[in-house]
């Protein structure tokens, strides 16, 4: 197990990465991919619109790059290392030019609104049902992983396993997509649960999966240069759903899948208050014929803005109780 | 070594501490304990007038009980833990009531100015001579540690370990203190710094350094709770210079302080950028006849203030720097 070697490649991803990010902020000016906002949004984030909205293109595609280059020196050694981390890589691919054509749509066909929610969801389900197959597959007869298809300490669950996993990867997808509202919180967030991940993977001997946690922790992190607040660009779901999909991969490959909503608490809390927040609204519409609404906004994080706090403020505080989920995480997992 | 334990500690340290944030910050205003400003700041900086600025008693109060309460379970076990983890803790404690004492004259006696400069680096080095002294002795006489009084793979420096030794230590205290300029900047930094010190004395099998570090890293998280930008509270001298202080101890007692300037690669450059600006006024003014100044205002983060980056931009890009410097310092340590 190399631990140095996967924080090197994390940094050597991040300083390849940042070159670019100006050059990529030109395109998306030129291509014209700005941020249209939705009216219904708090005021504060008009100050948002036209930033370009495709930043994860950065993130994905180095991800990608140097994942298949360390693959093709680790090819010369073993042959299923390239197989195992085909599944994440996958995933994340296909989220992303999913995720791409959503936001395409968001900028172009239907501006502010995207691809109907209707569609998507089907097709986020298909892809990640094909990568909940492999998995189950990999996992039950091809090697010989740490990770095995049971819910960690309780029982063998069978070919119940697919619905859960499908569940996992667009959940995770969703989550992060949704927690994508504020300047920098979306990759923060994710960044620290990948790096929980790394750990993990580091104790369980998986180096294929360290490395990839920390080559995508150096992506995000070159991502977030350019996302400080007042963001240069944004990570749009080209970005986030291929982040979500991916941690819920690597969450799965691992077997550590149910202390994933500990180490994305912050995802979790948003999707939970965006859930809570349309459910009571059309509940009290239908039963007491007027609207209750818990938050001033949902999701969470918009909450906070009408309470006053500042973009920073609930990025950095959010970033904090990610961090302590981590660290929670990390623990459960050890024990 | 347990690893689990010691986040475990920065867990709880964290949500200890944050409990007394909101309580501190209205002792500060009640004791008119609010920022004064020095007029040759940048004119954004106006803006802080007023915050309380001792905020660092929240960080240095809450490390000193933990670390205390720890290491009294641990005396049942061992007595050399309490004598090693003593030396940090009372440098902390030391330079805390020196920079509390300089943030009192800042406030009160001298607004804006503080302790004259010529009597607070004496106080300093008698501090530091101590513990250099301390540290030197034990290392040689006392204990089988893993650090030694050496130069990192090159040579026995001898009794010259001393002035090496109270001259990390002094300059900890003052770079983690010159650093000290914008909302979490100096809480990030250093925050980062202590987690990788933490890392490598894990890795060199110093439990109680380990403990030390991830206290002090909770703490510093629970401070920036309510450090994020629009800051509620400030760190003032009596967190910086204690914090600083403390990473220099660490740094000396892992016996990785060769790589100090990596891992502390933010509060370095801005000390080196002050140096290098005031020199530069002084020499060009005395040779050439005019003001030459490379950068726009000293230190470092207030030349980006000036170019117009965001407060958020500087601090989080500083901190992605940091971190990047704290991968490197760690990788080099395990070599």
């Amino acid at each position: 197990m190399n631990m140095p070697f996967s924080l090197t490649l994390g940094g050597v991803t991040f300083l390849l990465a940042i070159i670019w990010g100006s050059p990529l902020i030109e395109l998306m000016r030129r291509l014209k991919l700005g941020k249209k906002i939705r009216i219904e949004g708090p005021q504060s984030h008009m100050s948002k619109m036209g930033t370009p909205a495709m930043g994860g293109v950065l993130i994905v595609g180095w991800t990608v790059v140097i994942i298949i280059i360390v693959n093709i020196v680790q090819l010369l050694e073993t042959f299923e290392v390239v197989e195992s981390v085909a599944i994440p890589l996958g995933v994340m691919v296909s989220y992303s030019i999913l995720g791409g054509i959503d936001d395409y749509q968001g900028l172009r066909q239907r501006p502010g609104v995207g691809m109907l929610a209707r569609y998507k969801i089907w097709y986020q389900v298909a892809i990640a049902l094909v990568a909940a197959v492999l998995i189950y597959w990999q996992l039950n007869d091809l090697h010989g992983w740490v990770a095995a298809p049971t819910v960690p300490f309780l029982l063998d669950i069978g070919i119940w396993y697919l619905p859960v996993a499908v569940f996992i990867i667009t959940a995770g997808a969703n989550a992060v997509n949704l927690t994508d509202g504020l300047d920098g919180l979306a990759g923060l967030i994710t960044a620290t649960a990948l790096a929980a991940y790394g750990i993990i993977a580091f104790m369980q001997g998986q180096q294929f999966i360290v490395n990839l946690c920390f080559v995508m922790v150096g992506a995000c992190f070159a991502f977030l240069w350019f996302n400080a607040h007042p963001a240069q660009m944004i990570m749009g779901d080209v970005g986030s759903q291929a982040l979500g999909g991916a941690l819920g991969v690597i969450a799965l490959m691992t077997n550590q899948w149910l202390i994933l909503p500990i180490i994305a608490i912050i995802p979790v809390a948003t999707t939970l208050s965006t859930m809570i927040q349309v459910s009571s609204a059309v509940l009290s519409r239908r039963f007491l014929g007027r609207d209750l609404r818990p938050f001033r906004m949902a999701p969470l994080h918009n909450h906070f803005v009408l309470l006053g706090w500042s973009e920073t403020q609930i990025v950095q505080r959010w970033w904090l109780i990610g961090l302590l989920g981590a660290m929670v995480g990390i623990a459960l997992a050890l024990v």
